[in-house]
């Protein structure tokens, strides 16, 4: 996995640094610190364009909008704000159409540049848009979640959903910048700072068991966003994420292991109804549950489900999967996961903490994990 | 430009070669050639799928696919058909999400094949659901109509309309494969000949005035469906395409010369409404007024007009423009394009027979084209 370069310019705040995610001629970099947003240079060097359009949500609208057009105000002569509805409900066409209409009809042009200022949903419109508007158009990422800051920001997979399943329709499309400013994560409800440490979580038993057990020593430090302890997070989360994705640009293989929790989890969100319970909640749980369905298999030992476990509940996450009505729904809601293949379910299991695997599982095994892990019926 | 590979292959017919495309590794074959449907080995190679799509229109599914599922029921054990309604005004996300919705229907993964079985219409549309589906599914061209088979469905470029332009929403999306089978050219209509031949005529004044010349010998051939005419015509314009998608994939520069005629062919699509003339029509038309723009501009001798109108009027093409509603609303549609940047038409040009070039115009010399070439108002 790539390092870090760590920079020290004078006027930087105490944590800056950035992560360079190696893609041919789609590599980009992802930035991470303190107060990037109104640092000019956080800006330089994107393609020169008439045009920037903000992509937000009314609500993350109203706390950073203005700090960040002010800063693109600088760089682009004409600023277009488009405030798209918030929520995983809407994270479908209609929502994309209301910003197609407006780039046309401000004669918006292939070096328009995107800019998506928000959490998943936010990026993975503005993405899939920028990827569709005129066949391709540069974009960028600020993501103001930590769920995106370590995730959904990097790696260039945007989607919207369909009635029928999360994520169905989109694009790998990279960004030309991804800027992670620590700052915006003051302003985040403790439920989402919570789901976003799920996926930081995750790290550690996919690929790190260093990190894992980082995350244990300073779990209390990241509830209570020490913005250093916040920043070794992203930073740390953020290489490992540019490693695999790297290896596996198109996840024909590697970077399916960054599912790991994800098929129990959209399992969760879809039959709740997106929105029930966060991504990174649902990812949470589901990593628990891949973590039993492992040891159910010999892949790991017992104990590490109560770990995993013990650690997700300190970082504010359920831990119980919801009753979604018998094993039977279960296993319909999984199979249009995208990691299955001519119908068979495959699970991202942990075999040895710090290495995961793809496969698929006896149903026996999968009933006894759903047993285990949820709650009972009404 | 890279040659084709000639195959002399006991049991193909007459005519028959392979135009390979070059775009590292997304390149692909263009197989050209008399009953190619029918042929097992021209679907050899193709990734293994449990699942094959038939992506059609009611009226080619009726015509072609029989053939085309007897072929396929040999390789794939499932053959799903879809039939989307025809016409450019269908080219719409709502004709995509009723494909989606069928594909979500039966579990279709992401090794499902999707196969455009159709003109430019189907092409596009099916094109641009395979690369969207679970962010990318693998797809085969076999275009059915000439415009198709020698323009829109070699080089990646999908779309669907927006109600405010046309290809407005899209990807670059490369096809594992084309495959122009002559024979379905029989039941082509005439005026779809003729808009299939203006695709063929701009590969001339853009790249190779000895095709030019050929065109011209063998216009009278090219109207009457001759077999190996049609096979040349295909092959030639393939070849050059190729060579231009070869060098600049994703339309960064020199691929808009493939654009000649299409900013005004647009605005006549546009303002007539999609559908009222064939996107071939507009087209022939378009290079008409290119032409006289280049004339203008001195760019090539004022008699080349007049060649370029005899050539596409014996094509059965439109060669004067309609009234569109005076010249302020010609721009307004123009300024749509995407060459457009920064509010500033551009217009592919003949600088030379055999060489085009992308500029700006001084709107006097503009005016004069639209003045010459289009019927007056009511």
């Amino acid at each position: 996995m790539p390092g870090p370069t760590i920079e020290s310019a004078a006027g930087r705040g105490l944590v800056h640094c950035r992560v360079p995610i190696a893609l041919g001629d789609r590599s980009y970099d992802i930035l991470i610190g303190d107060g990037l947003i109104a640092d000019l240079r956080t800006w330089q060097g994107l393609p020169a364009a008439r045009t920037a359009v903000i992509v937000s949500n009314p609500t993350v609208s109203a706390l950073h909008g203005d700090a960040l057009r002010s800063a693109l105000a600088q760089v682009y002569p004409q600023l277009i704000n488009v405030d798209l509805p918030d929520g995983e409900v809407h994270k479908q066409w209609a929502s994309l159409d209301v910003l197609f209409d407006r780039l046309l009809a401000q004669a918006c042009d292939r070096r328009t540049t995107l800019f998506a200022l928000g959490g998943g949903v936010v990026g993975d419109m503005a993405g899939f848009a920028a990827a569709c508007y005129m066949r391709g158009v540069p974009f960028v990422q600020v993501p103001t979640t930590l769920l995106a800051q370590v995730d959904s920001s990097v790696g260039g997979k945007t989607a919207i959903n369909h009635p029928r399943g999360k994520n169905m329709i989109g694009a790998f499309y990279q960004p030309l910048r991804v800027v992670c400013d620590l700052a915006l994560l003051d302003t985040l409800p403790r439920r989402e700072l919570s789901a976003g440490l799920a996926e930081v979580v995750k790290y550690g038993p996919i690929a790190d068991p260093a990190f894992l057990d980082w995350i244990e020593a300073h779990a209390d430090a990241l509830m209570a966003r020490d913005r250093s302890a916040l920043a070794h997070a992203v930073r740390r989360s953020c290489e490992i994420k540019a490693g695999v994705v790297g290896a596996d640009e198109r996840e024909t293989g590697l970077r399916a292991i960054l599912n790991f929790g994800h098929t129990f989890g959209h399992a969760i969100e879809a039959g709740l109804g997106y929105g029930q319970w966060l991504h990174g909640e649902a990812v949470g749980c589901g990593m628990v549950m891949a973590a039993d369905l492992s040891a159910r298999l010999g892949l790991v030992p017992v104990d590490f489900v109560s770990r995993l476990r013990r650690l997700c509940e300190r970082c504010g996450l359920p831990v119980r999967a919801p009753h979604l009505g018998g094993t039977g729904r279960w296993i319909d809601l999984m199979r249009v996961d995208k990691k299955a293949e001519g119908g068979e379910l495959r699970f991202v299991l942990i075999d040895g903490i710090g290495r995961a695997t793809l496969r698929a599982v006896p149903d026996a095994v999968l009933l006894e994990t759903l047993a285990a892990c949820c709650e009972p019926g009404p």
